[in-house]
């Protein structure tokens, strides 16, 4: 029996987010990460929760902007004020990771990373953590650069597609070669990629060796892990130095060029057996919270009458629909949002209304 | 040349509605006719200055209840004490106006009565008094029982009707006997009213000489100018004995049969030339603020983009509206209401609701 290499596991959590598309719950101070929106703590505390069987506090990172640092400490107390890393600006998720290695590099030499955004809902904390040791096990074993796909249930516009290769071995839940990475696809694309059965969607979650992604990064991001590796010990970049790293995802810097060309490090996928959303908009959380038989998704002090496929999330008052469908309502203390289902991808609208007529108490 | 025989002319403003069709604004203890929904004074306020050229405060009288008496004296400082009238209970429009032709008559022999509610919108003042000032020389000269007609501009199925009978004279406005009274008529027979060209909106605003309602009253509500008659000089009605006076309208209890018996008193109609509206629910608000060019109408701190045909009453916070039609959105301190505006009638469903679930604070 071939025993796997004892390698150690660290969790990189990205919360680094703005979030206005959460506007009037998220703020610039209160990002969609920072709001207990999916359940009754926050998506970032269930985040680290989650991982916390496979992953103790003291391996565990929070990657996050400088205005949010003082709410992540307080969010998730048991962290090691060093375990905090504070980017001055945000600059997408190539620069993130590599701070992150480094400063995995600096105190394990033989580590694996698993990367994951702090603003996505997984329903099964259990199943999700099977498929992150299985992940665990192929990028170990292979040496792969590997991602958690989801089995699409509908043709999302939203999402990236993973294109399906060879299936790696028996084990289970199933991991594949990728083929390809497809960005968000037109509607008719989208559909074609359900019907063939052949693709996953891309959660943006990942797993890989420190050392390989690390690799990667100084391949195809000039300088980036020098620059990083230049920091001192509380690994505090400054804002000039961090504005000059490219703003480029992971995606597009590592991932998608080094499927295409093949060959090693492999690019894997599991295929994940959890429910999953990026919660991209108010109109998610009815699928998070669940509906009702007139698919209405309620929370708070509220009435509804006669009223369907309408979100109300209440606050302190009482909130009152009647014969209304297809909403969206969202009562914060000192702001009111109703909107349409079919526009709550849209509310940053709002956002930029509120900041052409300067009311930036409300931003 | 006739002179028109000197007579005082006193107003009466009947404000004991409860106005559970604007909730969340309206409550128990504050109905709509004393909120500032219509303009910046409260529609009771807007209903006595509006009289106020016409009739000095001192022969102005407010019927209200026991729960709002306090509220219209504050609203009204300049009412002598003794012109309001409290009724123990609300037992409709005819007790109502018997209890103050008992006030007037005892003060005036010879007295002319204008008996309006304080919950209606009236555009245009001037013509509001040009038009009484027109009922009361008709009411004075004739003896007649006079109400305000108002010529319809749509098939509205919520008001009731009058059918013209001949005009009366040349003067101007016009003024009809009445042939018949009709009850709020189904959706096609009111578009068969409008077509004829015979029939004005009922307003419920009244004018006759106060000997005239009081044999009416007498000779139709029995017993019901005798009770008030034994009342002490405060002219305050026990709950007991107010209860047993019949809660039935002065249009079914006098107008309607006098009209349809003919003879002596003539019922007349002057057909009014104002703008008003019956502020029958939220959606009427629409019409009275004034909508912008996509039809919204909108109060308060608010926002709305892409949005049509939507009424936003806001609040101390600010409102924002996102890609919908056909809405009222009000926004109380303590409670928000998001409604269809084909539903704006039936706001009592979520009062109901509120009163079952036992949730007294927003009643």
């Amino acid at each position: 029996m071939v025993r796997a290499r004892q390698t150690k596991l660290f969790a990189v959590v990205m919360a680094g987010g703005s979030g206005t598309r959460f506007w009037p719950l998220s703020r610039r101070a209160r990002p969609k990460q920072l709001l207990s929106i999916a359940s009754r703590r926050t998506m970032l505390q269930d985040t680290v929760a989650r991982l916390a069987p496979l992953v103790p506090a003291q391996r565990t990172l929070v990657v996050t902007g400088r205005q949010h640092a003082e709410a992540v400490r307080r969010q998730l107390p048991r962290l090691p004020a060093a375990n905090i890393l504070v980017e001055p600006t945000g600059r997408n998720t190539a620069p993130c990771i590599a701070l992150a290695s480094e400063w995995i590099d600096r105190r394990e030499p033989d580590s694996t990373m698993v990367v994951v955004p702090a603003d996505h809902a997984i329903a099964n904390a259990r199943a999700f953590r099977r498929t992150v040791s299985r992940a665990v096990n192929v990028a170990v074993g292979t040496g792969a650069l590997v991602t958690l796909g989801i089995r699409p249930s509908y043709a999302e516009t939203g999402y990236g597609y993973i294109k399906l290769g060879p299936v790696l071995d028996r084990c289970k839940p199933a991991a594949f070669r990728v083929e390809r990475f497809r960005e968000k696809p037109p509607a008719a694309q989208a559909r074609r990629f359900i019907g063939s059965g052949h693709y996953l969607w891309n959660t943006g979650i990942f797993v890989w060796q420190t050392a390989v992604i690390r690799a990667m990064l100084r391949r195809h991001v000039s300088g980036i892990v020098e620059v990083v590796g230049k920091l001192g010990a509380d690994l505090r970049p400054s804002r000039s130095m961090y504005e000059k790293l490219p703003a480029v995802s992971i995606d597009v810097a590592v991932m998608e060029p080094t499927a295409t060309i093949g060959g090693s490090p492999l690019v894997a996928v599991v295929a994940a057996e959890f429910d999953w959303s990026d919660v991209g908009s108010w109109a998610a959380l009815a699928g998070l919270w669940g509906r009702d038989g007139d698919g209405n998704a309620i929370r708070g002090k509220v009435i509804v009458a006669e009223t369907t496929r309408t979100t109300v999330l209440g606050s302190r008052r009482l909130v009152a629909v009647l014969g209304v469908s297809d909403l969206v309502v969202v009562d914060a203390p000192d702001a009111l949002l109703v909107c349409s289902v079919r526009r709550a991808q849209d509310v940053r609208v709002i956002v930029s209304e509120l900041q052409r007529r300067g009311w930036r108490e409300f931003l």
